[in-house]
């Protein structure tokens, strides 16, 4: 059987070589001509204008051979390789979207936690390869054997982004001090919480590297938030409704800064899927809901709570020194246990990195390993 | 008039003084105590532990005074005064936000841009909060006489936040140059656009400092996106409604990075009103859409496209050596018409800033010209 094509008003449709068939509007074909005129070739960035595309664009000519070779009325040509076209079908990019690398974690983990070495790291290309992947799909990972030096977690950062500077500096000092600005400057315990969720940029990385943990207590928490929010899904849906639906004001305000803006607690995309969580119930402003919402959303937000903190899910582990976690904040929730500082002392360097410049690293890399050509 | 309360069940309905009446639930209530066991002095973030809240929890006494003093059954106290009470009754959070300071513009802004000067903007506070002010309100601000010196721009930029480090930089110039990574970078033409709409920390500032523009051609376009964006759900109602909900997917590859993020084009909030406009068609992925919506929505980007770059939206004009455009890449598109390099040097230095970081400082500002506390 060959490849063959029927003209329709406004689409084509493709019988392709093994039966099946895929249509494709005119208006999306011409918008995706990939010659050099339509697409930059160094920028690889459309040139052709979207907004100028004529509604009722059609071509005067259509050849198959290995794809699709599109004349227009205006004499361009547009080549489409068969490849591309079906990988581009409508409904493929999809089903790809449907299919999530990431595992579902519990407490179990401690049997076998997602781990590279800084060796690893810093070899090249395989062992970034494996620790971009282990954070896409664990939404966290440790790295083992970083050297015990102040700012080392800032050139670990720099393998995979920029480190985003923030109020709390370039980097920061996670330790017990007088007159703390936040309470991870404390020795208190942290239940397990997202960071900065009055932030847009919240959707980041954060990387926890150990330099001294001598003191007693101050045991990490990590807990998967996709997964909490699955448990919910199921156990209380409609709680899981509420958290999904309501804006949730959060607030961080110091003497110089006050940024609030309003997030739900599980953010989902449109195919319905957890995509961002924000949980800190100490940066949780006032809510204002309608009156018959205050409490169902209360009971919502314990019920999610206690999931979150349910040994269960809970992996707890101790940092020692050399030791750097990178964690998704978008979802994996982070906390301690309450430290003694007379005991010993307890320091870890921190900083931030966009989570998309990890992802587009990582999508680069495994572009490079498949020698597919960029589009 | 006295101020009386009635307990309920779950919650109390407090008669102030002038009449009205206001509900608050008693898990609201232990929720919102503000004490210094309950709030931390130091960081002002929550230390009373919102998930182990009863349910059922109900003050055993209640006394009115400038306020309300609630004893709970464990003998903790809550003293809330009137004032705190009614700014955050349900209800009076939503009417404020309902406010809207942002004043749509069109082309018609040419005759009185919002501008201050670069002395007035270091002089102190005052200009600080103005120009703050300009941007929170209009998207965009024009800061004349800045030394035009190489790096003056993230200098004027840490006036308001943190410069934000991108694959393009700390900061970038913006210049003709061969083999571009980025349209910007040459000297085309660029319709009006929004930057980076792949990555989440699009919600950014972006500064654009003018050190040379002798070249020919090369005037800079603003178009307000709320503007462009009311005009449209008053004229295509049906076009605004994919526009809002229709996630496309955006896309900026190189040979070190692969980027890519769904998000619309129209994002809104749970008010529905516009917060985010993303628009560029030359980083639009190809889209992957159902059949029968692939012609409506080339034909909705078409309209929103258009009055974007309607002359009645745009504000054109030409930046001058001196000039620092400040804008707000969530709302306000920008664009510049050719220029000829033989004919001249046009040469703009860049950088990007958090919003988030700009609007906590002008939050922080208007918090102290209040003289009100913490709260």
């Amino acid at each position: 059987m060959t490849t063959s094509v029927r003209r329709d008003r406004d689409r084509l449709a493709v019988t392709w070589h093994d039966g099946s068939t895929d249509e494709f509007h005119y208006v999306w074909l011409r918008d995706n001509c990939p010659c050099p005129d339509c697409r930059d070739p160094d920028a690889w960035e459309r040139r052709f204008d979207t907004v100028a595309l004529a509604p009722d664009v059609a071509p005067r000519g259509v050849q198959v051979g290995d794809g699709l070779l599109l004349e227009w009325p205006d004499g361009h040509v547009t080549p489409l390789s068969e490849g591309w076209l079906r990988d581009h079908a409508y409904g493929a990019v999809r089903r790809g979207l449907g299919v999530d690398a990431s595992v579902r974690w519990d407490a179990s983990i401690a049997n076998a936690p997602p781990e590279v070495t800084f060796s690893e790291v810093h070899a090249g290309d395989d062992g970034l390869l494996r620790w971009l992947r282990l954070i896409r799909d664990y939404g966290f990972a440790l790295v083992r054997d970083v050297p015990c030096e102040r700012e080392a977690v800032a050139e670990l950062a720099e393998r995979i982004g920029f480190v985003q500077e923030s109020n709390f500096g370039r980097t920061f000092e996670v330790v017990s001090k007088p007159q703390p600005e936040n309470l991870a400057f404390t020795a208190q315990r942290l239940f397990v919480h997202t960071d900065i969720p009055n932030r847009h940029s919240a959707v980041n990385l954060q990387l926890l590297h150990c330099l001294e943990n001598s003191a007693d207590g101050g045991e990490s928490l990590l807990t998967d938030g996709f997964e909490a929010a699955r448990q919910l899904a199921t156990s209380a849906p409609e709680a899981y409704e509420l958290l999904r639906s309501v804006a949730v004001p959060w607030r961080y305000q110091d003497r110089v800064t006050d940024i609030v803006n309003r997030f739900p607690v599980i953010r989902t995309d449109d195919q319905g899927r957890p995509v961002e969580i924000r949980f800190s119930t100490a940066l949780m402003a006032p809510l204002d809901l309608d009156a018959e919402l205050v409490v169902p959303f209360y009971d919502a937000l314990r019920s999610f709570g206690r999931l979150v903190r349910d040994p269960r899910l809970e992996y707890r582990f101790r940092l020692a020194p050399g030791d750097c976690l990178i964690f998704d904040n978008q979802r994996v929730l982070h906390g301690r246990e309450a430290f003694d500082p007379s005991s010993g002392r307890r320091h870890l360097q921190g900083c931030y990195v966009d989570k998309d410049d990890a992802l587009g690293r990582l999508r680069a890399l495994e572009r490079g390993l498949r020698g597919s050509p960029v589009g």
